[in-house]
């Protein structure tokens, strides 16, 4: 046996066919699970890293990795958040030699039709997926395939969060919530109010709970106060506008406002001409440009973590061979952007 | 001679080595003229196409176009523009089975590092340039190089403009300031304000362009008075409320404003209010969630010229054995999406 094992050397190892070794590797669902165990002692023992020495050997080129150009338009304002992970990807990519190939995809069921092409032609050798959901044929599709995969964004299925087969890095949307809101109560204000969208959005429901959780805590106010003071909204500026003068009118007089979105909060901001705080989430330009303040998604750290998964030594699916109790998700905390607020509306007035 | 005939063929045609012919493809510069001439006409009685029949023979891969991802976030609002462009290239290029590569760059210098570094590494057949300026080093190594590539952007040096060697697709946007501002005149609009960048910028002062020929023509206004109503500002919104004060200020009453980005049409909006129509620039996510008219770059057919330019028949670098006579480049006209105004701003009053 050589320095680096092979798939032969593994085989003989457990007493199997080098296609139960592949199994193993790549469809484990389909091997029994004794066999299964066998298989993975000797990859274990041998030290054998099947991927990355099979690349090395093959090619001198780059490992590739395909990611989908989100079509979201859907929300204008915040849609440019997975442009702007894209952007730290490709630039902490570059540094590791990796080079990022971008796709298109018209639904889940053509993404997949991609990821089938990308990864037969071997022009991609990991895909990187956002905008995951509740339920996904994506993640379901690559893992039967045995392709190596990270998403940005949690599988918001309870049973699905802690599959060792599905790697994931989130931010902690919650825990952006409750920043923001513990910054408006230390500022003295009490009725904060909270645009969010329609419950049922995995981030929209986590968001609120940020929120809600603060001002149990930290109002003094009853639960059927705080109730009249959660509004729901459709995203968009106009619709942030309309949700505010809602909660005036449900609530009465409001000292301050945390939003799901940044285009909620600009809808706020203009409708209350800037008479209240208001803060975003997302960090988008035109909460940079216009000055108020917004909760950050640490898309360096986003990048970072979807790349360690995918290449690292713990627990990367494009090196199965790794000890499977490494940390195989990630939940990055988001940062509270403060700032004065938007002289310009005040000055319109 | 087979039927698709070789760089042998060529040479032996037109009397040259093979290196002569290389050059000639490559680094024309290099070649005497007469021996130049001599090569080309080789080229174009053989049919000969270099580029195109040596990969498909060296690979079976899809060809690769790179594309620097814009670091761009001086332009907040507006600086999603380019990743709009990219996401229209990238889905007409999927459609053509051409891939799109990403790469990051901290400067041009680094830029150029990282053309060397893909086309030596034969990871990319061709790149696309977007943000073009005067004496723009990347278009002049790519040439130097013989590196296929398409800007988005004119070259904005009056010599570079018709260089059959730099291909370029851009926006017209002049004709988009005369569009906007022609559009206000129909709607009984008469002292027209301008908010631009300060002069200098290629891209500015083409829009500025616009809207002073458009004014000298339909508004019956003097030089004297269209003088009071041209303000500069730096880009952003903050700086586009301020512009529209100066602007009052100088001018005194005014009926409308056009702007040279949706970042100064914005703060425009914000300081009046919504008294006056404004309109903006590359009709963002901003524009269309706030609702006020704006001009809209068709970055599809941008994408389509630039495709058309790399690869087509007509003129593309990929295919150097194209009659010269064929279109280098490419001004597409913008147009402008009329929208009622921002009921928010006034609600708020």
């Amino acid at each position: 046996m050589g320095v680096h094992p092979t798939v032969e050397d593994v085989a003989v190892a457990a007493g199997v066919s080098r296609q139960t070794v592949s199994n193993v590797l790549n469809s484990p669902a389909v091997v029994r699970p004794e066999t299964r165990e066998r298989v993975e002692a000797a990859i274990a023992e041998l030290g054998y890293r099947p991927h990355a020495s099979a690349r090395r050997l093959r090619t001198q080129k780059s490992s590739m990795i395909g990611i989908r150009l989100d079509p979201g338009t859907v929300d204008g304002i915040s849609g440019s958040i997975l442009d702007r992970f894209l952007h730290a990807l490709t630039e902490q990519a570059d540094a590791m030699h990796l080079r990022v190939l971008l796709f298109t995809a018209a639904d889940p069921e053509d993404e997949i039709r991609q990821f089938q092409r990308l990864s037969e032609g071997a022009d991609v050798d990991a895909f990187v997926l956002t905008s995951t959901f509740h339920g996904d044929p994506r993640t379901e599709w690559l893992i039967e395939h045995g392709q190596s995969f990270v998403t940005f964004g949690r599988p918001w299925g309870i049973d699905d969060m802690a599959d060792p087969k599905h790697l994931w890095v989130d931010v902690d949307g919650r825990h952006g919530l409750r920043e923001a809101t513990t910054h408006l109560l230390a500022t003295g204000a009490r009725r904060i109010g909270f645009l969010g969208w329609p419950a049922g959005s995995g981030t929209g429901d986590d968001r609120r709970r940020g929120w809600l959780e603060t001002m149990r805590d930290g109002s003094g106010l009853s639960d059927a106060t705080l109730e009249t003071l959660d509004v729901s909204a459709e995203d968009g500026v106009n619709s942030g506008a309309d949700a505010l003068r809602r909660l005036e009118a449900a609530a009465g007089t409001i000292d301050a406002v945390v939003c799901a979105s940044d285009s909620l909060a600009l809808g706020a901001l203009m409708a209350t001409g800037g008479r209240i705080p208001v803060i975003g989430y997302d960090n988008t330009p035109v909460a940079a440009s216009i000055g108020f303040s917004s909760v950050e998604q640490p898309l360096d750290e986003v990048a970072t973590g979807v790349l360690e998964l995918l290449t690292g030594a713990h627990g990367g699916r494009m090196n199965p061979g790794a000890a499977i109790t490494d940390p195989r998700h990630r939940l990055v905390a988001p940062r509270l952007v403060v700032r004065d607020g938007p002289p310009v509306i005040a000055a319109g007035h």
